[in-house]
């Protein structure tokens, strides 16, 4: 039986870091086994931030690649992409763009909240109204059956099926209108106890140093009530458990919780068995990441094989297009 | 001297006028004289109103490539071009679309008009709403000294100015900020006294028989005043005299405006001089486009060398924007 197709993408708007892996990464990972999966570098998306230094989304693409390549998506298995490369994705938007009704795009609850979220930079511009247009050229140009959200972000693909829906009512069924697959990952927060973020400065990145791991370990918030080495505290509460749980064997978890509850341990130790885990849980990673990253060149060549391959698909969607459209 | 480049396109949203050839493109065939003219079919905007019937689109831009090449547009001193088959216009019409704030486009006049003077057609979309950014691309790619504009559609080509200059501001100086060139060519009415137009249903097209244009000038409103062919008429509110004025020799012109003054000619008189004259005037238009009709691989060889003419100067310019933006 053929293996339903799979899309996803990533804006390349900074390296990746723990709470992408476990929040996404990991699960493509999963998917590339069962599944036909597209995954790509959603440069464009990306300049609906960075438009005032799109020097960076051609650094961040190279880093994100890295990311996926150490991470262990496996070429072998799925394909990876640059949006940007296949001007299909521009093409098709600019089509949809002339049956999507710009209400629509006002409703959507992101816009407007990235008004007000993202600081700094002027989210108002015409490319960022129309990302779920473009988002919809993403999916239907490769035929995906399944999108992977999280559960908050089933919306953004009802209006892409809304679209695809009000394209086939005008000329003919040419697009598949997608599942979302909905995958609940719980979101890893951090180093603060707030959602990881880049612009937090509190994410710990994949590409980070063994040395900067550690650091960073140390700074972690812990209990917020355990303020003397003596006090008791809680695991229920503390930010560095839930990368125990992760990172840490059943034992050492079984460990840690009593001696913290009984002030036993102290953060210190805490934080040293944890530095221990995440080195040893993300050293594949660390590991490959040097390897691809002394290798630019090998990079490179996985992407252009990826996006010719994908380009290739592109090309005839879009001429279905076209000829649904009689155009 | 290089000559100044000039850039403008038409929507083949229907066969042309006499209101397009004297509006439009009588000024295309003086400019191809003395400029490196561009002039292409606007397809993609066409489709702002043609969206729930694409298949007009095709048919159209033959049609009015015939009418251009029957007017006398010369491939061999301007190039004639399709616009949606150079990808070009669509990828850069998405980096600009990234820069563009949406209250720009929102104050555009043209949008709010068209909402309530286009009957039957939703003209809220997303696509309609950036018209003004696709027509920026349109022009940087060529990187046009020039774009003939009426006078009254000065503020369409601001917007573009606009936009070149905040792109120049983020990154670096690559397109050229377009002066208008104006022209003040007067509006010629319809067959009824409005203006000339489709959906009036009062236009007479440069691909009618001989026949047809006969039995229109016949149904031509003249004085409204002139009740009685013993009335005396006057040519200076005459709906039929603008056309002598185009298409009559002085001689009959100087010949009518007394005998009509005195009813000594009636405005069936008037309509059988007039008929002799459009005649014998668009005679040459009628005769080339009977051959270039019966010759469609040739229009078609004709469109496709000047879009691959073209093309090969939009690809340098994409190239130079995202060299520029560093992507």
């Amino acid at each position: 039986m053929k293996r339903k197709r799979i899309l996803s993408g990533m804006q390349p708007s900074g390296p990746l870091h723990l709470g992408n892996y476990h929040g996404a990464l990991k699960n493509w990972l999963a998917l590339q086994e069962d599944y036909e999966c597209f995954y790509f570098i959603a440069d464009w998306h990306s300049l609906t931030t960075l438009y005032e230094n799109p020097q960076l989304v051609r650094k961040y693409s190279f880093e994100v690649a890295v990311d996926w390549l150490a991470s262990g998506l496996d070429p072998e298995k799925c394909t990876l992409f640059v949006q940007s490369r296949i001007p299909e994705h521009a093409e098709l938007h600019l089509i949809l763009s002339m049956i999507v009704p710009v209400p629509w795009l006002e409703r959507n609850p992101t816009y407007k909240e990235k008004q007000t979220e993202v600081k700094g930079v002027d989210m108002s511009s015409y490319g960022f109204l129309g990302y779920p247009v473009l988002q919809t050229a993403d999916i239907v140009l490769y035929k995906a059956d399944l999108v992977p959200v999280g559960i908050d972000q089933a919306p953004h693909l009802e209006i892409s099926r809304e679209i695809i829906r009000r394209f086939h009512s005008f000329y003919k069924k040419v697009f598949i209108e997608p599942e979302a697959k909905i995958s609940d990952i719980p979101k890893l927060n951090g180093l603060d106890g707030r959602k990881m973020s880049k612009s937090y400065s509190n994410a710990i990145y994949l590409s980070d140093t063994e040395k900067d791991i550690a650091q960073k370990i140390q700074s972690m918030f812990t209990d917020p009530a355990r303020l003397r080495r003596t006090d008791p505290g809680d695991p229920d509460v503390c930010n560095l458990f839930p990368f125990h749980k992760i990172y840490s064997s059943r034992e050492t978890q079984e460990e840690i919780i009593p001696a913290c509850r009984t002030a036993q341990i102290g953060c210190g130790d805490c934080k040293k068995k944890l530095t221990q885990s995440m080195l040893a849980g993300m050293a594949p990673i660390l590991e490959r990441r040097q390897e691809f990253v002394a290798k630019p060149r090998e990079v490179e060549e996985i992407l252009a094989a990826g996006t010719k391959k994908a380009q290739a698909i592109a090309r005839a969607t879009l001429q279905q297009t076209k000829d649904a459209m009689k155009l």
